[in-house]
């Protein structure tokens, strides 16, 4: 589980900086026909006819975003990617490009750096995105990744934060806490590891967990099975600093409010074990997890039909009038209001 | 000259992720069409109808690309938008949008972001730019800024770096190697002002020098001059490396050579006197100063007549077979090899 974050093999000093580009890029092909030019310009050429163009950029600072001492740089590349796309899919978009630009200081050496680069070409691969520029710099500390994502749509297919509609349905796809309980277990072993490095944990009953904070995925699944359903959201955000701040966010530009049901968050049953080992209460690890990368969205009653009981989804509430605020009910129907205890990067904490 | 990099007002931890954007992004209003939403959803979108899409990104590392001790932040913001905006031009489109994200220790204040933000809405201004997202995080030491900009043009109008004919013209705008003696005299104030505080340096008349350092333009000037003289490159970039890195990008790129004449290099009186005085050569400095951001191109002889005398524009050279090699030919008709010195971020005396 620990890698070897520094196998002291080539060091950056030794390639120049065209010449590191060259290498990394080499095994990444361009596939969209709106990829017109990749690397090797001064700019980027592309092609998207009379479809809407959708941008998304996200930074991720060692330190900050990321631990490598529990987060292998294959993985990484991967995340990154998935940070992104997620953004361009709660916008109903279809993903096809990304720049890819690093800031690395002389600790990590090219062999770290190419398995970034593995991480970042599996998700390309798997999302269909073209790698298509980017800028490698040194840095006098840590590793800082940027990442633009470009994606287009039809015009009359995209979908806002606002939107969403007085007595919608208030939607969520997959379940919630896993990356946020994955977390806690990644933050103990490590913390077992500085005492005893010999201790070999088992972490079988945490796969899960682990699995949805190192490996996420952005739910491409999601925005296809919502095509074939032929439903278009009235609203809809994907779910990175935790459900109750993205509920907020869909409130204020929707200027309405939600009535969210307790028992209905869709909770992995592994994810309520590891909160019953910290204990963390389930409810508020599924309302302020974060990094889940779900999408939340509203959809009109009309289409109730066609998504009850769907293994993907779950209808977690209804929208209602502004005044209203944002609410959760509990089992009891006892009614406590919904504030952001997400993730923030500012905070004094930090 | 040396700005008080921390007046400590208000801590970025006074202030939420959202509600920083929020403030700093306040006077940013949308104003080209093709910018449909800007930031306050998962991403931002954009039309371009039929033109293509240009699209590029750098990130800028303090200790790497920049230095707050003489590098005031407005400053900074202005440059960094430039940088960007210059690749766009040397593909000969427009920019339109950009997207800004940062990192920031704790060190830096709302104010000193404020500052910089105001530096990027001058550029946005003076080069018709909207800004359209981004993202905001803390950093564990430094400032990093990451900017990706996009642009369209005509898809027959665009210059890529090959296309470079044999007897084409090479022709550079400007002047070169300001940047870079710029830099020599802010360095050497440093240095100074370490020693004594209280020292009031005369910098009159480096002004020039200075000035091409820390407050570079793009060459949108150059770009609409060409397209009144009817005048489309056959190959173009922007020199931001050196003129030597760039003759060489152009040549792997187009699969040619290069004549270049050392007496036809434009240098200002200026930054022959700075050479002077640090005994450097000036030659030298020309070829591999960087950061000068003037656009390189190659036009079809059948244009000499349009651009020859031209103040913004000098001819240097000819294009040549590639076995020729990229060669500087000085007043006795010696040619030396042109080998890139320029600017390398992972080199090991960094």
């Amino acid at each position: 589980m620990f890698d070897d974050k520094n196998p002291s093999k080539t060091p950056l000093s030794d390639l120049g900086e065209f010449a590191l580009i060259d290498l990394l890029t080499k095994n990444f092909t361009l596939k969209n026909k709106s990829s017109l030019l990749g690397i090797g310009d001064d700019a980027a050429l592309l092609d998207y006819e009379k479809n809407t163009i959708v941008v998304t950029t996200d930074l991720l600072v060692e330190g900050v975003h990321f631990d490598l001492s529990y987060m292998p740089l294959k993985h990484l590349g991967y995340k990154a990617v998935v940070v992104n796309v997620s953004d361009l899919y709660a916008m109903n978009a279809k993903p096809s490009q990304i720049t890819v630009s690093f800031a690395a200081s002389n600790r990590f050496t090219f062999e770290a750096l190419e398995a970034l680069y593995e991480g970042l070409a599996a998700a390309c691969n798997h999302y269909g995105v073209d790698l298509i520029g980017g800028d490698t710099t040194s840095s006098t500390s840590g590793l800082t990744i940027s990442i633009t994502a470009l994606g287009s749509a039809q015009k009359n297919k995209i979908t806002k934060r606002s939107g969403a509609q007085e007595n919608d349905l208030v939607v969520v796809s997959g379940d919630l806490g896993g990356a946020f309980a994955g977390l806690q277990i990644l933050e103990r072993e490590k913390a077992v590891f500085k005492v005893n490095p010999n201790n070999q944990p088992d972490l079988s009953q945490y796969t899960y967990g682990i699995q949805r904070q190192l490996k996420p995925e952005a739910r491409k699944d999601v925005i296809d099975l919502l095509e074939s359903l032929n439903i278009l959201p009235t609203s809809m955000i994907d779910i990175s600093d935790g459900l109750s701040s993205e509920l907020l966010h869909l409130a204020k530009a929707s200027k309405v409010g939600f009535h969210i049901y307790e028992e209905k968050l869709p909770i992995d049953p592994e994810v309520i074990l590891i909160c019953e080992e910290f204990k963390l209460n389930s409810t508020t690890v599924a309302m302020n997890g974060g990094e889940d990368y779900e999408l939340l969205f509203t959809v009109s009653q009309k289409d109730y039909e066609k998504i009850k009981n769907h293994p993907y989804l779950t209808i977690i509430g209804h929208v209602t009038e502004e005044q209203t605020g944002c609410q959760l009910i509990n089992g009891l129907g006892v009614t406590i209001p919904i504030t952001a205890q997400g993730w923030q990067s500012f905070n004094k904490e930090d």
